[in-house]
């Protein structure tokens, strides 16, 4: 598989988060020799949480790691995860499965199973053989480290065309706080929750609760805006770790606060420049809607349109496509207040093309590898943003021939 | 353009409805030389009712329909279709173009003109040039011939690769009444409503309201059905009119409404099979729901999912992505009830994929031109039909470059 054309530069320099330690292995799960399990083990002390799919299929991983999550827990945690299988729709045997790996967690490093998180992620409907991976464990267990949390992100791949991983060191009160994240996710990407995998950790100090309630709202405005295809995944997961060891107490930071969102859209815009076939990285901000809601709506049907996408390969400014993706929409829109813009091209304002525009300007600048698509309803004071990519052959091609 | 692998053997033959004639031009509109320009002049006492779009873009012809249609209106009426222009998002102008081809015809035709109806299908957010058209509607008015809808079928075609025409012919006390209709369209399919353009004709009797009435529930069940690609157009429109020269009053004959709904029925799935770079026809089949309204968000889910068509595309039986398609749609879902069929091969029930069930059925079923998939919810006793396409590389091809 070629790397997407969108990939960043390199992987990042991830730091060492104190209290977090990570292994991964090639347990032989879908293929052989690749890394396809990941093993993190926070120290005691750590605050867990996270949010997740809300698909009414989601897989028996997500369902564990949700009833966990709501009730409070005490240790050390772990968070075991691999790829090639998401244990989804297994019935009974999945909820086997889960059991079968938790427990062997749980026996292997001396870790409350109420502390153990999983995730799989791969094929769907396929018996997830936990054995090979719980026979594992012990190498995981014991090749730990701290600085292993890129092999993680290495290991957590399926589609992927390169790993991703994202960071931020703050200072608060002269203290040093670290957050380090890596992800998974190139197709069946869609809110909510559209991240696939995400582990993200910090040293930072706060409460379990207030960690939650921190993650859940960032969530919105970053995986939640973000779809390669409109497909929801059975597993999608992410979750959250802080260890506390910096000792810097980060409760109603707004400055950790805003490194924490960095993380997470940096990671989600990785996911969007890994979508399957994708070319083009484009943003799609909607303001002037009578509601955020409504505005949401727009943002969506213009970013999950295959006609607005499939111009956007062709490099074709075919602005009357984004028209269209309004009209269908649902949300409240009026022909002559709705304002296109490309970047910072005026294409359409009062119902029609501007005249200012020409079609040279618009497919110079559809020739870009970023995109963005500026619409403005005129209505009221709506807004939101979402992150999408293009839809090219390349999309048709690892799909219609996924599982051979 | 090659004719789609899903095209019926030959376009049918359709009966002369008495009352109504017909002729097609080439007005050059976007290509010379091709048809693209349609009138059809019904004589006075005929009944014309519609259903349209409900995109909020939608374009000045179609608000011009039903602004016309909301009034009583008498005398003889005509249908004006132009393709290789949408005349959507052209703002005062595509208002001015709509009055100046209902002004032409009225004048060159001595119709009424609210009881002159136009549409435009094509491209978005280009001036019409109107002018071409008007040229063209003495020669239209001169060739006028009640045999010439299959002409109109193929004046109306943009990116369709073969005509789209269904009759029914029925018996009523002794006496015969004709049904004949045309209909285009092959992308920027989706509820609600689907069809692009669709033209229906018969020598029944039935008044305005009973007309408007009926077709607007047989649309429900028939164009509101069928996906090819989740966008909705700005120019959908289904007009129906009755000549009632057959003598016949069809008022509540449920015959006439069976005969009408096979055509309307026809002629929606004629539109799937030339969905842009269809190979297959698909049926998703949805029973077992809490609600109808459950059933029709999974069956839309399914149908609309470019994983779920990607695999269909491929052949390869991935039925865990049609899982995936439920737990997404928003309806009321158990994995445990659940049970997936493609045609009669049980797939998955309980929970998992059935005991029965082999990789080697599935993918032999996957090979035929259609292809039915049954979700089976278990929990009630709402049901969904809806009919789609699978999502190939041609339908890239097709929409990556569509305006060259």
């Amino acid at each position: 598989m070629t790397v997407s054309p969108l990939a960043p530069a390199s992987f990042p320099d991830l730091p060492v988060i104190d209290g977090v330690t990570f292994a991964a292995a090639a347990a032989g799960i879908k293929k052989q020799d690749r890394l396809d399990v990941m093993l993190a083990i926070l120290d005691e002390g750590s605050s867990v949480a996270g949010v997740f799919t809300t698909s009414a299929t989601r897989s028996a991983n997500v369902l564990d790691c949700q009833r966990k999550l709501s009730v409070p827990s005490n240790g050390r945690a772990a968070i075991l995860v691999n790829s090639g299988n998401s244990n989804a729709f297994t019935g009974k045997y999945g909820e086997g499965s889960v059991a079968a790996l938790c427990a062997g967690v749980s026996d292997m490093c001396g870790i409350y199973v109420s502390r153990v998180f999983t995730a799989s992620t791969g094929v769907i409907g396929q018996p997830l053989p936990h054995e090979k991976i719980v026979a594992k464990i012990g190498e995981l267990r014991d090749a730990q480290d701290a600085n292993y949390l890129g092999d993680a992100a290495r290991a957590i791949m399926t589609t992927d065309t390169f790993p991703k991983g994202s960071t931020k060191i703050i200072t608060i009160d002269g203290r040093s706080v670290k957050i380090a994240g890596i992800a998974k996710g190139s197709g069946m990407i869609a809110p909510d929750m559209a991240t696939m995998l995400v582990y993200i950790f910090t040293d930072a100090k706060i409460a379990q609760a207030d960690l939650q309630a921190l993650v859940s709202q960032h969530n919105v405005n970053t995986f939640n805006c973000i779809t390669v295809d409109s497909d929801t995944s059975t597993s999608d997961s992410l979750m959250i770790g802080a260890t506390g060891r910096s000792g810097v107490d980060v409760t109603g930071n707004a400055d950790f606060a805003d490194a924490l969102h960095n993380v997470m859209l940096d990671l989600a815009h990785q996911v969007v420049r890994d979508g399957e076939g994708a070319t083009k990285f484009v943003t799609v901000a909607v303001t002037g809607a009578k509601t955020d809601a409504d505005a949401r709506l727009v943002a969506l049907a213009t970013a999950n349109s295959p006609l607005v996408k499939t111009a956007i390969a062709g490099e074709d400014p075919n602005w009357g496509r984004i028209v269209m993706a309004v009209g269908k929409s649902g949300a409240a829109a009026d022909r002559d207040l709705l304002t296109i813009r490309f970047g910072d091209i005026l294409v359409a304002a009062n119902g029609w093309v501007s005249p200012d525009y020409t079609e040279e300007a618009g497919a110079d600048y559809m020739k870009r590898d970023e995109i963005t698509i500026n619409v403005d309803l005129g209505l009221g004071n709506g807004t939101s943003t979402m992150w999408t990519c293009d839809l090219t052959h390349q999309y048709i091609t690892i799909n219609a021939d996924y599982r051979s």
